[in-house]
């Protein structure tokens, strides 16, 4: 099942181009309530719906170094630190938006906005401390993540030993554009990754070329315990602005279309805008990034 | 006025030792209409209800390098980072337990559990890309927080410069005892600060000692978007187990009774116990910290 998230946060399920609404509050009620929701009757054409960010979860689990080709090629630029496989941290869940809308570059606080595709995995029953065997009844489904990364400020945050602000900015967090229930999908370790800026590829992988298995991932984390809806993603292949010998050339830049796909769960794209688009006022500065 | 939650998720606000229920589904909803609920004309003793963790945000800013004397302790023991003034990470909100729950030690995963007396700052008023001097309308209120640590897990994860699962373990993460509005409190870079264990007194310090002011700290994070109720916590002070020169007699261990004091905010205490209080199973452990 395609479930969608519409309008002003309808719920609703995909079938071909037709939307068939659900009748509950939201798809993070959707896994709480473990799908046992009707149809509310309504039926809407795709075309004539605009979609929204598939959920908001309780907590995003955001966790890295799993693709071995993105290592490597951090080793190769000489990145600051070892980013050992599984590693994790929380994504702002505020900064979330969906298919179609826009990106805003924060022009007061980078030059250096990168992309990096994901696989995010939803997590339908909840639970904490379980095994690789049991995490599996866990799984619910799959979406696309873009984890857009201002660079110059990860690397100012990386010298303390963190990276969270320069991917929690407001608008940072692009997912969608629906949630592929796991039913569907064949082999999570088999899906073909692709993102594409104005149409040129950017990045392209495989889910099999996975370091941990995604049951090895969610178990890993479960001392942290997981609510119904919850996302954990697996981390960014190779082929990110950053490690470009000219990364200058790949940063986006106000204008630019992202379009971030895995086989299976679709396209999602995303325009980045300038400042003055979203805002009446002068782009926001901090000092503190410069002390 | 001091706010509370207890029981079941009731909401109330505290009278001497009376707690009189307000008319609300809990108290992240009190501050999203702005503090405008009835009394619902329940009257109950304090000594009669079970106090709950005052509030359970949708997003919890954990901030660290804000006190001076923590800052330099930790160069003393060779950290292997320089913790930047107003670093930000997200905390797990679903490791969030109240006044008089039990931390759980968990025996598989670490033998370095620290302590960490921090002000939470709660935020009424949601809002982005603010300034310093607007950050005073979106603080509504403070809190007591003991940010638990497994310390070895944390030396792993900052090695890829992260530090979150350390943090993140299941009830790692004491609140209360409750919610001080910020009309109460004078002054809050002039409240005393001591955190104690079994009664022996292992940090003392003042909000005075703050490197960055409240509001400032408040704003330079607000590009990431505040909702109502969010807390973002200010740091710690000095006196943590593990820079003694022999933390194995400093760190938590089943039986110890913590107690987290900021004056004018109350006592959060909170008892360690052993995974077999919580669980009927062995102690979890996971390979992938010692890979």
């Amino acid at each position: 099942m395609r479930l969608v998230t519409f309008d002003e946060g309808r719920v609703g399920r995909l079938e071909d181009d037709t939307v068939i609404e659900l009748e509950c509050g939201s798809t993070r009620e959707y896994f709480e309530r473990d799908g046992a929701v009707r149809e509310t009757g309504e039926r809407l054409a795709l075309a004539d719906v605009r979609l929204r960010a598939p959920i908001v979860p309780k907590k995003f689990f955001h966790t890295a170094g799993n693709f071995a080709a993105h290592h490597e090629e951090l080793q190769a630029v000489n990145w600051s630190h070892p980013v050992h496989k599984g590693i994790v941290f929380f994504q702002n869940v505020d900064a979330i938006i969906g298919p179609d809308d826009d990106i805003v570059y924060p022009e007061g606080l980078t030059n250096e906005l990168d992309y990096e595709l994901e696989l995010g995995v939803i997590i339908g029953k909840p639970g904490k401390w379980f095994s690789p065997e049991e995490a599996v009844d866990h799984i619910a489904g799959y979406l696309v993540f873009n984890d857009i990364t201002a660079r110059d400020i990860q690397r100012r945050e990386m010298q303390s030993g963190v990276f969270s602000f320069s991917k929690g900015i407001d608008t940072f967090c692009p997912i969608g554009p629906w949630i592929v229930t796991a039913d569907e999908i064949a082999d999570p370790h088999k899906l073909a990754m692709e993102l594409r800026v104005n149409g040129q590829v950017r990045q392209t992988g495989n889910t099999d070329q996975l370091l941990l298995p995604i049951p090895h991932l969610v178990a890993h984390h479960s001392p942290q315990g997981y609510s119904a809806g919850d996302i954990i993603t697996t981390g960014t292949i190779s082929g990110v602005a950053a490690i470009q010998p000219n990364p200058f050339d790949f940063y986006l830049r106000p204008g630019d279309v992202v379009e971030a796909e895995i086989e299976g769960l679709g396209v999602l794209r995303n325009r980045v805008v300038p400042w003055s688009t979203a805002h009446d006022t002068s782009p926001y500065t901090s000092s503190l990034y410069t002390d």
